[in-house]
C-alpha cells in the first residue's frame, strides 16, 4: 500500500504548523510556497520602519523542515486546484507548469490587502504583507525625509513630512507609532534643513475607535499613547480618495507624499480555485473539522478559512488561530489515515491579543486582564521574540531591540531596491 | 569672511574619511551620495552568498555624520562638474536638478564593473558592487538550487547546479569559496531530489595564478584551499562568451545557469566630468598632493584616482588607500585654507592585504610575513569586524559568524526582490 500524500499550500503560520505536526508521521507531505522563506508577519512593520532586517524575521522553509525526511518543499506558485482529479497546478519557481496529485489538500494561502474595490490606490498607498512591501515602504519613508531635506519650498517640505496611515487596526497603530518614533528619536540629529520631529503622522480610522478587537478601555489607551508620541488620530474619518498628492478625508484635502494602507484584508484565491462557498472577505466556509463539506479531503486553515468560534462568531485572522488550526488538521489527518475516530471539532484557545505602539507603550488584552504601558510592552516583546523561529533570530532581534532602546538609534535605515540607483 | 565650502562626492571609504577628518574644522562641508548609506564593500560577497544581511554591512551616512554640525549630507546623483564656474550638478533624490557651488571639490566616486567592452554580458553575468547587486546574486544562487530541485532532466539539473565565477581576484576567490561552502554545508540537508554537495563551482582566471596582488606562495595556497572545498580552479582560461546558457572558455562550452562577474573594474565618470587626463582604467591622473595639476582646488581619491606609490607604481584600489587619501586631503585642505605650509606628498602606509576562502581558510600578505590557513582566517575576521562601522554592526556580525561557524547554517537565505513574486 502506498502512503497517503498530503499537499500543503502556503508556509505561513498555518501551513508550517500542519507540516511540522505531520513530520515523522506515516504520510508523504509536500509543502508548496511562492517564497523560499517563512515570514514572521507580526514584526514586518519593524522592517518597514527600519528597525529590523528582513532576514531577522524570515527563515528558509527548507531549513525549518530539513530534518523532516517525509516532507518535501516546492518553490512555486499554485494557480489552480482540480478537485475532481485531485491535483494542484504549480507554476514552477522557474520551470514549466506542473501538476501535483494529492490525497489530502491543506490550503493555507493567507490573505492579501483589500482596497475595497479601489485597486488603483495600491500604487500610492502600499500595504504591508510581504518583505518586498516592507522594504518598499521603508524606502518611501526614508526617501520622504531626504526629499523634505532637499525641498525648496515650505509647502513641499510639509507634504514630504506628512505621513498618512489608513486603518486603525494593529498594523495601522504599530506603523503610525513606529514612524512617529523614527522621526522623533532615531532621525532627530540627522538633518540640517528640517527638524524630523516636525513630521506629521496622521492615523485615519473609519470606525469610532482604534483596535476594534480590543476592549474600549485599551482602544482609548492606545489612542492616548499615540497622541503622546505626536500622532494625530482621526476617528470616524473615511478616506474617499488616494493619489500622488495625498488623501481626501471626507471633503478635506490632506497633502502627503507617503500613504500606507493598513485598512483591509481579503483572503487569497483559494475559494475561487475550489469553487467553494465563501464569506464576503473571500474566506472559504469550512465545517467544524476545517474541511470542506463537499470535499472532506480538502482543508482550509488560517486566513483562508471562515471557521466558527464557540460563540458562533467567525475566528479572527491571527497567527495563533492559524497555528492551532494547522496542528488540528494534522491530528485529523493522522486519525483519518490510521482509521481512528475523528478528534473533537476544532476549538480555538485564545490567550489574548497585543499591539505595540512605541517605547514602553503597548496594549494587551487577555480577556480576564487588560493591561497597557510598560508592562504590556515588555510582555509584547517577550511573546514576539519567543515565537520567532530560529534560535539565532531571537538573539539577534533581542540585541537589536536592546541596542535601539539604549542608543535611541534604529538599525536598518537603508534605502534599497528599484529607484534607489 | 565666509567659510570655505568643500564638496565631497561619494561616501565610500575615501569620501567618508575626508568628511570625518573635516568634522569640526572651520569649513562647511557637503557630502553628496546616490545612496543614503555607507557600504562596507569588503563583506558584500557575504550578502551575495546569504551569510549576512545588507543592514549589517551598511550604515546611514547621516547617522555616521550626525554629530558633525559643519557637515551636511545630500542624497542625490552628481551628473557633471563645471570646473570653470566651480559647481557640481546634482539630480536630486526625487527633486529637480540643482547646482551646488564649491570652493574645493573632492571626488571619491569609486569604481564600477568593467566588461572589457562586452557590456551585453552584464545581464547574464552580474558583478558585485552595490547592495542590490548582492541581493540579486543571492536570489540567483538560491533560485538555481530551487530550480535544480524541480528539474525534470539530469542535464537541466546539472546546468542549474553549475556556478561559474569569472575573475580570480579577491572578489572571485571569496565568491567561489562561499558558494562552495553554501552548497556543501548550509544547504546540505535542505533538498530531497538533489544533493547540493554535487554543485559544481568553477573559478575562471585568465592569468597564470589567483590573487595576482599576493605572493605566488599565497596564490598557490588559495588555489589549494579552494580545491579542497571542491572548487574547480581554471587558470590561464579566457572567457570568450557569456549568455543565458553558460560560458565559452576558449572553445569549450560550459553550461551554467549562474554566472558571476568578478573580473574587471573601471573608475566612475569623474574623469569625463572633469575633462581630465586618465589612465586606461579611467582613473584621473593626480599630482603628489592628490589634486589635479590643472585645478589645484579639485582632488581625486580612492578608486577614482591614479596616484603613485613610492616605488613609482600606481596604488591599488583598496579600502585602506582610499581612507588614508581621504584623511590626507582633509589635512591638505585645512593647511591651505589656514594659509599654513602644505603637508608632504601623500605616502601610503600599507599593512598588507587579505582574502578569505572559507571555514578556517584565508590568506594574508603583510610583506614581511605571509600566512594562510586558520590563523589568517581569524586575522581576517578580526580586521574586518574591527573596521566595520557602528558598534552594533560589529556585535551582530560577530554573532552571526559565530552562529554560522557553530551550526553550519547561514543566516540570510532569502529570495527577495523582482521576480520572486
Amino acid at each position: 500500500m502506498t502512503r497517503s500524500h498530503i499537499v500543503i499550500v502556503g508556509a505561513g503560520f498555518g501551513g508550517l504548523s500542519a507540516a511540522t505536526h505531520l513530520a515523522g508521521a506515516d504520510v508523504d507531505v509536500t509543502v508548496i510556497d511562492r517564497r523560499n522563506y517563512h515570514l514572521f508577519q507580526p514584526l514586518l512593520y519593524q522592517v518597514a520602519t527600519a528597525g529590523l532586517s528582513p532576514a531577522q524575521i524570515a527563515s528558509p522553509i527548507r531549513a525549518i523542515l530539513r530534518r523532516a525526511a517525509n516532507v518535501r518543499v516546492i518553490l512555486g506558485k499554485v494557480t489552480s486546484v482540480d478537485n475532481r482529479r485531485r491535483t494542484v497546478i504549480v507554476e514552477g519557481g522557474t520551470l514549466e507548469e506542473r501538476e501535483i496529485a494529492y490525497d489530502y489538500l491543506v490550503l493555507a494561502t493567507g490573505a492579501r490587502h483589500s482596497y475595497f474595490g479601489r485597486d488603483e490606490w495600491e500604487g500610492v498607498a502600499p500595504g504591508l504583507k510581504k518583505i518586498d512591501d516592507a522594504t518598499g515602504i521603508r524606502r518611501r519613508i526614508l526617501t520622504a525625509f531626504e526629499t523634505a531635506e532637499a525641498a525648496q519650498s515650505a509647502e513641499s517640505r510639509r507634504q514630504f513630512l506628512t505621513f498618512v496611515v489608513i486603518g486603525g487596526g494593529p498594523t495601522g497603530v504599530e506603523m503610525a507609532g513606529a514612524i512617529a518614533e523614527l522621526a522623533r528619536v532615531a532621525l532627530r540629529h540627522d538633518f540640517r534643513n528640517i527638524d524630523p520631529r516636525e513630521a506629521r503622522v496622521v492615523l485615519v480610522e473609519a470606525g469610532p475607535r482604534l483596535l476594534a478587537a480590543f476592549s474600549p478601555r485599551l482602544s482609548e489607551a492606545a489612542r492616548q499613547s499615540l497622541e503622546k508620541l505626536g500622532v494625530e488620530v482621526r476617528l470616524g474619518a473615511r478616506v474617499s480618495q488616494c493619489d500622488a498628492e495625498g488623501v481626501m478625508i471626507g471633503t478635506e484635502r490632506l497633502r502627503s507624499a507617503t500613504i500606507i494602507w493598513g485598512a483591509g484584508v481579503a483572503a487569497s484565491s483559494a475559494a475561487r480555485w475550489l469553487g467553494a462557498e465563501k464569506d464576503r472577505n473571500g474566506r472559504v466556509m469550512v465545517g467544524p473539522d476545517l474541511s470542506l463539506p463537499s470535499h472532506p479531503e480538502i482543508f482550509c486553515i488560517g486566513d483562508t478559512a471562515h471557521a466558527l468560534h464557540t460563540d458562533g462568531k467567525p475566528l479572527p485572522g491571527l497567527a495563533p488561530v492559524a497555528k492551532q488550526q494547522g496542528a488540528y488538521v494534522a491530528k485529523v489527518l493522522c486519525a483519518r489515515i490510521a482509521g481512528r475516530a475523528a478528534p473533537k471539532p476544532f476549538h480555538y484557545r485564545g490567550w489574548g491579543t497585543m499591539a505595540t505602539i512605541g517605547r514602553r507603550a503597548a496594549v494587551a488584552d487577555f480577556g480576564w486582564v487588560k493591561i497597557d504601558g510598560t508592562l504590556a510592552w515588555l510582555l509584547w516583546g517577550l511573546v514576539h521574540v519567543s515565537f520567532l523561529i530560529g534560535f539565532r533570530n531571537r538573539i539577534v532581534v533581542m540585541l537589536d531591540w536592546l541596542w535601539s532602546y539604549v542608543t535611541f538609534q534604529s538599525g536598518a535605515r537603508l534605502i534599497t531596491g528599484p529607484g534607489s540607483h
